[in-house]
Order: C-alpha cells, then sequence, then structure tokens
C-alpha cells in the first residue's frame, strides 16, 4: 500500500489531478490501534469519498476472535456491503514478459485476457439466516443461506452484459443450475436478459466444469459472470492461471460506478513487513481506479505503461521472479516504477 | 458403460468370481423407458447390490424438466442420498503415459497423485429450506440452506484421516471459515479429531486459495477433504489438471463400505453414442469396485495392470490422443483392455 500511495501522489502532483489522499485502517490494523475491523471514522472517511484503494486485510494473529469482528468480516465484507459495492470486476490478464510464469503451458495462456465479474454483495456471503446452533441432541450444526433475487441478479447481469458488449462480445455465465434453486433462478433471469444484449453471445456452464474448462482452455473465456462464492473460488482460479497473482487489480462498483479497488491477492502475512511482496497488485489497482472512479484514463494510461516498462527492465519481485532478471523488494519496484513514470 | 460391464464379465468368468451382473436404468435412459430418474425397481436392485456401477446421467434433452425429476437430482442424487454414500473418493493420478496431456507444465504434474474426499450426503446439495419464492414486492427469490452438524463432519473426516494415514499422511481440510460459518464448525471439527490420529498432519486450507494451490504447486496435496459442493469443483479441477479426466474413478461409499463407483467425468451429452467416449474412467472404477466394496484385490489389480497395458501400446481416444499414437473409439479401447487381460 505505501508504494501504490506513492505511486499516486506522485502522479496526481505531476499531473495536477488535485487528488485528496487520506489515509484509515481497516481490518486487523485498525483492530490493534482502535479495536474494531473497521472504525467508525473510516467508514465516514470511506463514505464521503469518490473512490477507496484497500490493502489486503486477514491474518492468523486476529483468527481467534469472533467471527463477525475479524478483519474479512468486520472489515472488507462490512465495507462492501455498506457502500453497496456489487459488481466485482476481477481481469485475469497475462503479462508477455511473465508468460514462463504460468503453471499452464505458453501456447494455451499467451495473450490470455478474461474478466471474471463477481456478484460481491449477496448470494451466501450476506445471506440470513446463518450461524451455528446446538441441535436437540446436543450436537452443533452449522448452516448458512445462499440467496439471491431477481433484481440482485439482474444488476450484476447488467455489468456483466455491457462489459461484454465493450470486449469480446462474448458472456459466461457460471452456476450450479442441475442442483441448486438459486442458481436457477440465475439462469433463468441471465437467460431472460440476453434478449436485450443481442449483440452479446451469452452460454452457462456449471461451476464444476467452468472450474475445469479454466485449466483445460482458459482462452475460450471473454467474460465470465457469477455469484459471490463461485465468483471468489473461479477468480482466484483464474488469477493464478496467469502465474502473477501479485500483478492483478480488481474493482468493485456501485451502481453510480463509484468503486474500492484491492489487489485479487491476499494478505500474505506470513512475508507482511518483510520487503518481499509484490506492489504492482495495488499499483495496478491504482491505475483502475483512476480510469473506472476518478476520470483519469490519461493518469491510468501512464502508471500501466509504467508497469509494462518496468517488467521490460526486468525488476521483478519473488513472487514473479525468473532466472535472468533483476530480484527486487516491494520498495524498489515502487521506485522502479516511480522512474519509469 | 457397455465396455466396463463387458471387461468385469470377463474377469468374473475368467477368475471364477461368481458375480451376479443385473443392469437397470437410471437417469435420462429411465426417464425415456418409465417416466423416472430412478425407477423403483432400479432402486430395489441398487439395495440389494453388494456394489453398484453407474454410468454418468444428464443432458440438455431432460433439462426442461422439473429439476426434482432430472436426471441429477431425481437418479444420481436421489441413489446417494438413499443409500447414504456420504464417502466420495475421488483420485487425481496422472498416468505417466498421458504425461503430456496435462495442461501444466511436465514439472509440475509428474508423479501427481492426490486424493480428494468428497462429502457427499450432506451441505448445501441437500439442505433445507431450498426453493424459489415470490417475494412481497412481487419478484422471485431463490434460496437453499449449506447446512452440516457435527456427526455428518465427523464421518467424512474419520474416512479422509483414515486414508491420510494409509497414504502420506497429509490431510488438508477445505473450508471457507473466514466467511461461513458452517464451515468454521467444520475447522473446529477437523481439528479436534486431528488429536486422534497424530501421525497425520492436518492443515487448514481457504477454498479460493486451494483453488489457486491445485493450480500453481499440486503435488503439496496428500488427501484434501472437503464439503460436498466445495468438493466437487476442487475434484473436477484436480481431475483435469492430470489432462486425463477420461481416466479417473471413484468411490462413494456408506458406513459399511458398501459403494457406487462411477467414472469422475460427465456424461458428454455432444458425443454420446458415437463411440468417441473413453470408457477407462468407467473401466477403473470396476477395479475400484472389486477392491472396495467386494473384496477382490487381485481381479482389481490385473485390471488396472491391462490399462496400463494399453496405454503402454498406444491406444488412446481422442480426448487423450496426441501425435505418434493409436486413436481407437469406445469400443476398440474395450476390446483392448480385454486383449490385454
Ligand atoms: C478475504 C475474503 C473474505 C475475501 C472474499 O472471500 O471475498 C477474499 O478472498 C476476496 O476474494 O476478496
Ligand atoms: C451431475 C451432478 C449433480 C454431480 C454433482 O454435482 O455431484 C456431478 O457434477 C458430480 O460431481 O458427480
Amino acid at each position: 500500500m505505501a508504494e501504490a500511495a506513492k505511486v499516486l501522489e506522485w502522479v496526481n502532483e505531476s499531473e495536477g489531478l488535485g487528488l485528496v489522499l487520506q489515509h484509515a485502517l481497516v481490518g486487523g490494523a485498525a483492530i490493534d490501534a482502535h479495536g474494531s475491523a473497521l472504525p467508525a471514522e473510516t467508514f465516514a472517511i470511506c463514505e464521503k469519498a469518490d473512490a477507496i484503494l484497500l490493502g489486503a486485510v486477514g491474518g492468523p494473529k486476529w483468527d481467534k476472535l469472533p467471527p463477525a469482528d475479524r478483519p474479512e468480516k468486520g472489515g472488507l465484507l462490512e465495507i462492501r456491503k455498506r457502500l453497496d459495492l456489487f459488481g466485482n470486476l476481477r481481469p485475469a490478464i497475462l503479462y508477455p514478459q511473465l508468460a514462463g510464469a504460468s503453471s499452464l503451458k505458453p501456447e494455451l495462456v499467451s495473450g490470455l485476457d478474461i474478466l471474471i465479474v463477481r456478484e460481491l454483495t449477496g448470494g451466501i456471503y450476506f445471506g440470513q439466516p446463518r450461524g451455528i446452533r446446538e441441535l436437540e441432541n446436543g450436537e452443533r450444526e452449522g448452516y448458512n443461506t445462499y440467496v439471491y433475487n431477481e433484481s440482485q441478479i439482474r444488476r450484476i447481469g447488467k455489468v456483466a452484459f455491457e462489459l461484454a458488449q465493450k470486449r469480446g462480445g462474448r458472456l459466461c455465465s457460471v452456476d450450479k443450475a442441475n442442483v441448486l434453486e438459486v442458481t436457477m433462478l440465475w439462469r433463468e433471469v441471465m437467460d431472460e436478459m440476453a434478449k436485450d444484449y443481442p449483440d452479446v453471445e451469452l452460454s452457462h456452464m456449471y461451476v464444476d466444469n467452468a472450474a475445469m474448462q479454466l485449466i483445460r482452455a482458459p482462452k475460450q473465456f471473454d467474460v465470465v459472470v457469477t455469484g459471490n462464492m463461485f465468483g471468489d473460488i473461479l477468480s482466484d482460479a483464474a488469477a493464478m492461471l496467469t502465474g502473477s497473482i501479485g500483478m492483478l487489480p480488481s474493482a468493485s462498483l456501485d451502481v453510480n460506478g463509484r468503486g474500492m479497488y484491492e489487489p485479487c491477492h491476499g494478505s500474505a502475512p506470513d512475508i507482511a513487513g518483510q520487503n518481499k511482496a509484490n506492489p504492482l497488485a495495488t499499483i495496478l489497482s491504482v491505475a483502475m481506479m483512476l480510469r473506472y472512479s476518478l476520470n483519469e484514463p490519461a493518469a491510468a494510461q501512464r502508471i500501466e505503461d509504467a508497469v509494462s516498462t518496468v517488467l521490460d527492465q526486468g525488476f521483478r519481485t519473488a513472487d514473479i521472479f525468473s532466472e535472468g532478471n533483476n530480484l527486487v523488494g516491494t520498495v524498489e519496484m515502487g521506485d522502479a516504477v516511480i522512474a519509469a513514470l
């Protein structure tokens, strides 16, 4: 986050964007400092902001807290829900400079460019009732509810269909309609909506098959739309296909396009604070933010070009390192981007 | 299925096993012939059998039926549930002869041998309440319930811990305990059980991370245990890693080890009846059945060796074909296995 803020401030000044960057704590850091994963002050700042840049949250240190108080539920999911950031865009793009970093054979992933559109404020993540209860025989039972209504499906469908129009014109909706009623409704609504988007070719795929197809032939996909839980799983798989999950940004948008931007990767507590993490996903999240929420496409492009330049120059953090390149730490990578800018 | 039955009959006669093979319809074929995906007669035969060999069900022809009547829910899930076949074993093994068929780079998958243990009769597949209802504002809402009690978790845990003991001694339990209460209970129970298996090293992984790790470094896994829905997704992904999902059998066992055996792959309606499908997964399911339910390990081994022989001889159905081998159809592959036997 420090490197991304550095890049943002640099672009802000050199391009005279007039952005005001405010800092606020969330997740584990906020719990440690204020006893809450989402302090009122943090939320107030987020609510007034034109866009939010978020660092990944979570770690073993806070895993023993009651679920609702942990960084994930108490911080991240709470902001998503309270600001109604239902439209989660997760690109999986293979950077040509990193082609060798993929687990997959080069011919299967070269040129890969998938966009996963994940519903982010509904589904089983937020469904009620939920909890752990005691049964009559004394044993416990855990339960969650996977639920979507038609308007929820429709509004994420709209995001996905419109993005498909701007991209390759193909939309694959992923569900488990052979088993789960909630996804039967999902499929039905997507089919209805398809009539309004004659220029988009809609297909359906079961989630188990989608997981297989992502591995077998990922380039068959253009835009994928799915619910919160399946989107969580498939977007991580898709990102990993590129071999550079440390490179991938994401956006979470409300109906007005106001958004929160964060790396696709997690908080990697095992390497936190060791100057090892790859800052490029968060730096590219800044670019995405400038483009989607702050209407500064030129500044966004400059950052993206700078990232491409540092890759060309051979700068690599450990996660994307390969023989013959220049292994650098988090700070040095941030500096390299500024230098390229 | 015809080829697998052929192999079973051949082994039965030549080894004098004294098995009686009864045929019964299930899924789409049963709907067409008897108007039900699981006719009473079929279920009666299954109930009395020592083991069941099942052909994959489902296809577009029956997708417009009410969900409960379709091949998947009305046939497959119904047998699993009524016979309480809760323990689903799905191996993902790379056949050395097919190493080139994997999407992954050879060094990442050579020697791959993972066993996914999936809970098969609980979780969101069977949770109540479920359905599609009309809300007060007139729109519809779909809902399902993801639920597990302690005994359900414990009995699948037992299967997984015991298998880990017999294999590499490592068990990875996959959940989404940072979001879903039902999987918080799952994790807690697995942790408790671990105390009774000091020779097994238990780890936990979030499902999104598991999907990534399967792609990044699949050989880190030995036995994986997870719920019905996550198991559906991850076992398909794991199978696809081997590049030969047409080769992988599966077992679904009750508490007494009585079981149903089926290929990991689906019914592939696009090639059904065209003499193109790979029969080896079903043939290997016969071997698994002989070993786990019918106590005929020698016969099982003979079949497995025969499959290895036909691969050595270069016989390949289209799904596993590569240059320089001998492309054959379903029937020819079955014949080749018999010849090798
Ligand atoms: C940290 C976790 C709650 C979160 C999620 O499951 O949504 C993360 O995995 C993500 O994908 O952003
Ligand atoms: C056909 C379908 C209902 C089934 C499942 O989801 O369990 C299949 O995908 C499987 O994995 O056996």
